[in-house]
């Protein structure tokens, strides 16, 4: 059984897998109704003004401007109505110097005038117009190409769609975009004793809970997990498998087999095939957490243990699938909280306490990490220092998973 | 034209939507491979122990606890090694007084032991091992049922399945589960200007984004965005797509004609077929914000203009979907920030102001309901009183969006 060299410090070894992560450069082609939290590939220069007209930014009426000078209620101005235009309306009618068009919202601006009076700023009276208040030049008019302007870039390439940003390429009538691809993440546990899902346990087996917590966290954060089966303690099959994995996948990412036991091959396997950047960080969970470039492809090997496997996969494999899937940081949320008992850290490692947060109480849930309600049962963790403690009734800050 | 009746402060319009959601009851079945971010429709009862059996916590030797009474590294206790255990192993030989058994992390206890001691706690020496630290029974080891006790509810139905939840399931050995049906949405924009993406612009038309905008919102919420094409301003095809909408779909959102204009007809007909429970809202954007009740489903008339009905999705529609989704409620995420500039609300209703974050800045973007770009630019908003405004470089809250 060979022991750990020295054990990385936390921060230092997210460091290192930011350093080695490559943003994916293959892009596809998606319809834009299906393109929300995807990641343009192009840049998007608007062909066409928005609004393409000037247009009514209210209901009312089509005016020249300087017709309504020195308008208001008790010296209205009178106009004579010469047509209506809705939304739409392709305008015929041009309005002329003591005329008016009645407009909806949205309507096209007709020849002639350039303002809109409110509605609520008029009268109808015996078929004629009175205007009571003043227009400026174009008040409650959106002008052609006041949101975009044609030939302008609306959006880089790099940006996040969000529901706005989709908008803007519908504005265009742009209907197929380019993307960058979801990068492919291959996930394989190992260990004699892990028996898929839907088999009969034996003596001595456990169910695969891995796979299930990992593709869960790479569907979530812009990756397609691809299942390759349980890798068995065999160097032939290990090799084999992370092959086949490097071939298929942009990131592999392996759980069990890093620790110090017997026939933990793993590591072995990988160190022959490429670079073990770092094999084990000071925290608790997580201190087998291993982390290699292969073929120029980041490897994670994850403890094994359910809780540890997790919790890793949160600090580090997410942040590196996100910058590979050119994803913006996910937005660190914490809140404040009393923790409800006296909780130890660690002796030698930076523990992740895993809690559930209820009203104001942090309550620790950490019972340890081959349990899978370790963090089951968790809204987020807090920090403890190595050789720390925190007192009954402290505050301590949540970060929430 | 019929002006608005009294506006609805917002406060209070958020309340009447949510009494009237109701949360989905259908139910359908998934692999728990895709059943992330979904929501749990029955208790989950463990059908077995985990561990399923004791187990090893750490690598180290199986001992006898009492055997190793009083052991330290001056006074060391000698045990035989009878035998060695690998995790999926099934174990032989027993472990007698004066023996111990190498083994590994997750291996099953073998019988008669019932402590493990750590690797580094031992060495092995002329084929016998030294023990250097004293074991209590059951240091080192997992034990059956520790982390879930078979027959215990461990899952209950409204559960919101994330990744650790998902590691429950599999734990037990669950392929497949029970969850609550996504609600289906039908998104519906209007206006005789809207044109479908495709489709050349005529003079005085826009094309629809409020369709890409809003089946983002649901996709992102836990719905299935339906789309039923452009309503047209004309009541028999108004009556006739509510009526499908209503038919294929739990909840029906329509965007644009349901202003004050002349030919908007939507709320006319919605009144007909069931209950206008507030149309307008005192809030900028959002002022002619619908929502009814029709043969019992919730029926949204968010405004026609690309940044209000985004705006008032995110208020609205998010939180009501969710609810109906049974998705936890969004958690909302804000931020202190400097106004870049002195910014004036609306006088007459609370103005949701919608910002970029740069830095410590908050930097208003909106120029325009109509405008996609006031939304599409923005990270989130500020919200001003009615009547208020913020001078430059006060600190604002920014709620993200």
């Amino acid at each position: 059984m060979k022991p750990f060299g020295a054990l990385l410090p936390f921060k230092q070894a997210v460091k290192v897998v930011d350093e080695h992560i490559e943003p994916i450069t293959r892009t596809e082609v998606t319809g834009i109704d299906r393109a929300v939290g995807r990641v343009l590939a192009e840049d998007i220069v608007a062909s066409q003004n928005t609004p393409p007209f000037d247009r009514a930014a209210m209901d009312g009426y089509a005016v020249i401007a300087t017709d309504t000078s020195g308008a208001s209620k008790e010296t209205p101005c009178v106009l004579e109505m010469v047509g209506e235009l809705h939304a739409g309306d392709s305008p015929g009618t041009a309005v002329g110097p003591g005329q008016c068009i009645r407009i909806a919202t949205g309507a096209i601006m007709p020849e002639g005038a350039d303002a809109v009076v409110m509605v609520e700023d008029t009268a109808s009276r015996n078929g004629r117009i009175e205007i009571y208040k003043e227009a400026q030049s174009f008040s409650n008019v959106s002008k052609k190409g006041e949101d975009i302007r044609a030939g302008e870039t609306v959006l880089s390439y790099g940006t996040y769609l969000d529901a706005g940003k989709i908008g803007v390429l519908a504005s265009q009538g742009i209907q197929n975009v380019k993307v960058y691809e979801k990068p492919r993440v291959a996930i394989m546990p190992s260990g004699e004793e892990v028996v898929e899902l839907g088999k009969e346990l034996k003596q001595g087996q456990l169910y695969d809970i891995n796979t299930y917590t990992m593709l869960s966290v790479v569907e979530e954060n812009g990756g397609i997990p691809v299942r390759l089966g349980i890798i068995s303690d065999n160097p032939e099959d290990i090799l084999a498998k992370i092959t086949e994995a490097l071939n298929k996948c942009d990131f592999v990412v392996i759980s069990g087999g890093s620790s110090v036991g017997e026939k933990d091959l793993i590591a072995d396997v990988v160190e022959e095939r490429g670079d073990i950047l770092f094999h084990g960080v000071e925290i608790k969970p997580g201190k087998p957490t291993m982390f290699a470039l292969v073929e120029g492809k980041p490897v994670f090997g994850m403890p094994g243990y359910p809780t540890s496997c997790l919790v890793n996969s949160y600090l580090f494999l997410v942040p590196a699938l996100r910058k590979m899937a050119r994803l913006p940081r996910k937005r660190i949320q914490t809140a404040k909280a009393k923790i409800a008992r006296t909780t130890s850290g660690a002796k030698d490692r930076m523990q992740f306490m895993t809690v559930k947060v209820e009203g104001d109480e942090a309550i620790p849930v950490f019972t340890e990490s081959g349990a899978i309600t370790s963090i089951s049962r968790a809204d987020g963790y807090i920090e403890i220092e190595a050789g720390g403690s925190v007192e009954k009734g402290e505050t301590v800050t949540v970060t929430f998973f």
